[in-house]
């Protein structure tokens, strides 16, 4: 599981765990219903979890279109915007659960959060 | 939903938000097993996640006590440690899902992460 944070928002520390928390727990139960065996596989292998970050919503979306095309699940998460962001903004995009050998020609040139 | 991070790791930002996510990931899956109604109500009320932090150990396991003593679920997080810190490193405490009112007095004036 990826998750890709928008890095031109500059949030805080605690705000980008919030939002990569949120993606991660919607890419979970998401997979409860629609993917229940890649999550088994997942949860065996250590729920592993990586945050990544680019510069731009226009980074974002394009990882987001090569990611559906590959069929790997993703979600948006966008913020209530009581703090940091405008109600809506879109914070961060999460990939998976998946195989890393799936994710990585997509995201594993992309710089840690 | 608060997850506490233990600040004296020092945990870059984006380990911090894997370390969160991890936290409240567990969290939702052992309540939908065990808490379910108190689950429907935190999803319903927009998945609240506040992400704060404490300097020690010691000072995460002082608001565990307390936790648990309000029969608050609670959930300890270990890291596997290829990275920033030892394996089996406990690196955050994630409490909920629980209404405001019941989190307040126990994490209430924790500062932000």
């Amino acid at each position: 599981m990826v998750v890709i944070v928008r890095g031109e928002l500059r949030l805080t520390s605690g705000k980008a765990a919030v939002q990569v928390a949120h993606a991660a727990v919607l890419l979970v139960r998401w997979a409860e219903v629609h993917a229940a065996k890649e999550l088994d596989v997942w949860w065996a292998g250590g729920q592993r979890k990586v945050a990544l970050q680019v510069p731009t919503l226009g980074d974002l979306e394009e990882i987001d279109r090569r990611a559906r095309a590959a069929r790997i699940p993703s979600v948006w998460v966008e913020d209530a915007g009581f703090t940091e962001v405008a109600p809506g903004t879109r914070t961060c995009l999460g990939l998976g659960p998946a195989p890393d050998a799936v994710l990585d020609p997509i995201t594993g040139t992309l710089p840690l959060l």
